[in-house]
């Protein structure tokens, strides 16, 4: 592939082909995809892209992917203009890029997998597996029944029960494990050591984390070819973060924008927010906390890109900001009731720490801010019981109508 | 607006203004929508559309509104080549239109929701209501808040909690009624007499309907701009298929496309088959039944459309077929282990009576035939208990994993 050089350390630096492997053998260092821009910019336009799938694979000159051979309808999300919740925020030109809505399973994770997949069977890997809060095993079980290929999915055992029947239903082997997302993830790089699978956020992480470039490249097309101004995003394991930023600037080096000066700004669980305490304590490394929050999906104790995503935050003059429980469950709600968007709890962290950095005044008036929604409400319903208004039980009659309801108009 | 005429009664031909108006004065004939396609023709273009924006409002110009005010981000939803689907059916060019996510909801409603509430905007009504069956209150309430409009949703009051929360989180005011859909509906429809509000499907549905031909228009579009040979679709009330049918048909008027054989294929649930009941037994009315199907959303046992739907059938030289609850659940998982789409009942119908079709020989093996998803699996997770594969608990030692996993693989 003439776009991609290879993998390379982003510690040391060491530079390895592009196989299956994840981990520098000097230094432990994460590998990490390295392109050849000057060589993706001969071939690449906004006429191009625009001529493209409307699917993430638009952008597969930045990608490394040699062809698609799973996820083909994922991405190309809708970025929506939040007049409502703008209005509520004081941000005349706030949006939504909306992953609620991500093909084939409601959640930006069909992008890296995606990725992943694609390249997994480009490896020729019969097997695939991941460790997941959830939304990451719903999108391998799908795009591994797309591939025909034989799935394992690992996700720690309290896991909300709309997001396992949102797995078994694509018939793969669905692992409960006794223990946090961390013990979950521990486990699956031991397995991984040992038996030749495709973990995609494992061995297959170098290319799997790339497939949230796309979520960088999309927001800047859908905006006409104009980077954002800021950007808040959710952080698990930090890599999100470090993608989406990662995207920005390759948009700059390869031409298809003259600026890019984003602010990117991280969004945590107050229950569970290693990276944000780091950035608040002024620290360049993390502290591993024991998860307890309701956003199940994002609550990585020991996040592995966490170090890389205080980096970005730092380098882009963004900033961090935390939610507790409560603050989640109102920040979906106000999504839902400002602009029609039902988003699960990560995406109500998101919502509730964009309105906390509005209201110190982290954005002018004027600026372009888009807010990242990653995943669907449907996955997390059960945090909604006791936060809603209830229904009203009446009888068929226009009596009783007018006696429960109309009165109370 | 140039290209409305006006409504016209299905019945009796005569004619009135386009006004929130749904039933004949003088033969209580159902009201449809006519255009003047000569004057639409000239505006018409097929690279007009594909400059229009990616969602369903890039067929404005065969939309019964004059400008879009809400949902402005629903259709355009993914056609996708169902290769796995297709090898188990002897189908070499199946198709599935998969609006299980559709913007924002997930389920073929946003597009009729979008273009009734645009009208009703239009028409300064300041509340919105409907009666429901599930999905359509979840678009209702999330395209009200969008608005701003006030919002009342009635639904049977056994309906799935998992979508009375899809609703509950837009804040508008669920009604459960007591009653089957048809009671509800019913009740509905004695109140929009008596107070000024937008019933989506009842004072507004000849606007409402009209949504439900962007199912055909864009599926024409993705194939390249060619009429499918044969689609299948589930019946409710029976007007989603008159409305494809309806699409297909313009489309050839307006010179989009030069042919259209297309034969259109009906599928209900056993439990709830009035409209194929009246098919198998050469009826040309429909007699009502009391639905009895784990298939709640489209158990409609009184289909105000059924006799257009069993026209369209004839007109195309179609058919009916129905699932059973057992066959329903078989086709969400037939659908999901083989092209990683999950779906609700409607849709588990949808592929039962696909398969049954393509097992009797309806369809050549080389023919286009699309299948039309209408809704997401998430809103009916609770039929899959007891049907799926069961995760395994471990605890996170990799000699645990060895012991209770390698072993069965």
């Amino acid at each position: 592939m003439a776009k991609v050089k290879g993998l390379r350390c982003r510690e040391c630096g060491k530079e390895y082909p592009a196989e299956p492997i994840h981990v520098c053998e000097f230094c432990f260092g994460p590998l990490e995809v390295v392109y050849d821009y000057e060589e993706i910019k001969k071939n690449i336009s906004r006429e191009k892209i625009e001529r493209g799938p409307k699917s993430l694979w638009r952008y597969i000159d930045i990608l490394p992917v040699e062809e698609p051979k799973v996820g083909l309808t994922a991405g190309y999300t809708p970025l929506k203009k939040a007049e409502n919740l703008g209005k509520v925020l004081g941000l005349k030109n706030l949006y939504i890029k909306d992953d609620s809505v991500n093909h084939p399973t409601l959640s930006f994770k069909d992008r890296v997998v995606s990725v992943a997949l694609s390249k997994a069977v480009e490896f020729g890997f019969d097997t695939a597996a991941c460790a997941s809060t959830g939304n990451l095993a719903n999108s391998v079980a799908a795009h591994c029944a797309q591939a025909g290929l034989n799935c394992f999915v690992f996700i720690p055992a309290n896991l909300e029960s709309q997001k396992i029947y949102g797995s078994l239903v694509f018939s793969p082997t669905v692992v409960a494990v006794e223990g946090t997302y961390d013990d979950v993830n521990r486990l699956c790089s031991e397995i991984a050591n040992e038996l030749y699978w495709a973990f995609v956020n494992i061995n297959i992480r170098p290319y799997y984390a790339e497939g949230s470039k796309t979520l960088a490249f999309e927001v800047v097309e859908q905006l006409g070819w104009r980077a954002p101004d800021a950007v808040v995003a959710p952080a698990a394991s930090g890599s999100l973060i470090t993608k989406i930023w990662k995207g920005l600037k390759e948009l700059k080096l390869v031409g298809l924008i003259d600026e890019m000066n984003t602010r990117v700004y991280g969004a945590q669980a107050e229950g569970c927010s290693p990276i944000a305490q780091a950035w608040r304590e002024g620290r360049d490394y993390i502290k591993p906390v024991k998860p307890n929050t309701i956003a199940k999906s994002i609550a990585i104790g020991n996040p592995a890109d966490g170090i890389y995503a205080l980096q970005v935050t730092k380098e882009s003059r963004g900033d961090w900001e935390t939610a507790t429980d409560e603050e989640i469950i109102e920040g979906i709600k106000l999504l839902a009731e400002t602009e029609g968007i039902f988003t699960e709890t990560a995406g109500g962290t998101t919502i509730a720490v964009l309105k906390k950095l509005a209201e110190r005044g982290a954005f002018k008036e004027d600026e372009v801010v888009v807010a990242y929604i990653t995943g669907n409400g449907y996955k997390t319903l059960e945090v909604l019981e006791g936060h809603v208004k209830e229904t009203i039980r009446i009888k068929p009659t226009l009596s009783d109508f007018k006696e429960k309801i109309l009165v109370r108009v």
